[in-house]
């Protein structure tokens, strides 16, 4: 595994930084040496994707991807139409950022069967699937971590995304991997070398699971700072054929009561160190 | 699925009404008219096992399980050498209890990659297993939850379990399937069945997963407070030739905190109706 060397391949999701502005990370990013800044929707809901997009380019940034569509299983039908016309606006949003990315947390509904929300989930891919290809944004199934299988996605872990993206086999279809929810898997090495022999390996999401953890949503570790091999998953990936960005994504309530500019230089240092 | 008619499976964990002393719970339990109790290994810490097991016995109730052996992985070789000592004085415990089972939480250290903490739990098991066939005892590898793969068990699924106790292979070794932990993995079904053709099915521990859960360890729900599909699970079970009891292990501080008389209630009528 060759050490990370520089900062041209570090993304940082809007999300870790949350308590700045889109405007406010875009040019603390950009100071700090960051390479790529993944968008989540919140940053601009009083704002012109279009011209949010130019900003953060103006500041030499590269739009990696759009955070997140998804959530397709619900009980009524009319919520399912309502998840899939909301993809379609998240969809039109990426190519008015600019982002060539639209990444799926794909959902649950936690009144009913895993499979029927997993059913769901492919007929709510397939059914926004032209809109992405027509707009050419790729749309990354991201598997999450089984303590989500609840409420935020019945697709649990790699092999599954693997399975339902090389099912609906499109070029605008593949899958985000993140350590966070992934790093526990026995098949993991597998999996991913999988996930890169079908060219579906589109996105690279990096933290680390801290010991103890204190809540299922808000406690995320700075690289470094738990359990995972970060480099190893690194290696894997690589090998797997993967060149695209190490994007920081960190919920934390703790990081984000702290001073948002140390944590970012502590994010470089992290990613230097421990990635 | 055929409902559940009566209390004749119903096994209640000592930890699930933690507040009462081994004595209360056994009066406890018989009064209400459950039929089975796994005994955790705190209950007795000032007691005598062989007494504590008469004691249970003579409130008319099966002793089930002992919970529990495993930890095996260490960082250091005295670490593993102390875990292997300490699961053998659980098999004697669980002898002189009179309980013919030990459930093993098989264990992880943060520190290291989950493949070492594996072959250590392999070893530590293959260590203790002559001690467990020399006093009849049977080891059953409980496979947890992934969101405890960092420090409690590196064996997260049912697929590994079943690897594990088909490679070592002996008559005193096999699973506990604890619905809390595996209830999310797609392959469920076809792992249990698994298990159950090479006769390795030997615990059905339930309760449920709550949306949302505001603790990873101390927030499980009663059977019918969550999004668990008890009765599918237990039919698969069922099928796969498992005739045993159904272990009610519930950690909940909000449980504890109130009236464990009331709770038992609610247990026999959560079993009756949700499992």
């Amino acid at each position: 595994m060759t050490a990370i060397q520089d900062l041209s391949k570090l993304c940082v999701h809007t999300i870790t930084t949350k308590p700045w502005s889109v405007e406010e990370a875009a040019e603390a990013y950009s100071a700090a040496g960051v390479s790529g800044m993944t968008v989540w929707r919140d940053v601009y809901a009083d704002r012109d994707p279009q011209a949010v997009g130019a900003m953060v380019r103006g500041y030499g940034l590269q739009i990696v991807a759009l955070c997140r569509g998804g959530f397709f299983p619900h009980a009524t039908a009319a919520g399912r139409q309502e998840a899939i016309e909301d993809n379609k606006r998240a969809i039109d949003e990426a190519a008015q950022l600019g982002a060539p990315q639209v990444v799926l947390v794909c959902g649950a509904a936690p009144g009913q069967a895993l499979e029927l929300s997993r059913r769901q989930i492919r007929d709510g891919i397939e059914a926004v699937l032209p809109h992405a290809e027509q707009r050419d944004i790729q749309l990354a199934i991201e598997p999450l971590h089984p303590m989500y299988a609840d409420d935020r996605s019945a697709i649990s872990t790699l092999g599954q995304a693997n399975d339902m993206a090389e099912e609906i086999d499109s070029a605008h279809l593949g899958v985000a991997l993140d350590v966070y929810h992934l790093w526990w898997d026995p098949d993991l090495e597998a999996q991913i070398e999988r996930c890169g022999a079908a060219d579906n390996l589109l996105a690279f999401h990096i933290c680390d699971w801290k010991t103890p953890t204190t809540d299922l949503l808000f406690d995320r570790g700075l690289m470094g700072e738990g359990c995972i091999d970060i480099p190893l998953i690194r290696g894997w990936v690589e090998a797997a054929g993967f060149q695209g960005f190490h994007e920081v994504e960190i919920f934390s309530t703790v990081r984000w009561d702290s001073d948002q500019t140390e944590f970012l230089e502590e994010i470089k240092q992290a990613y230097l160190q421990h990635v």
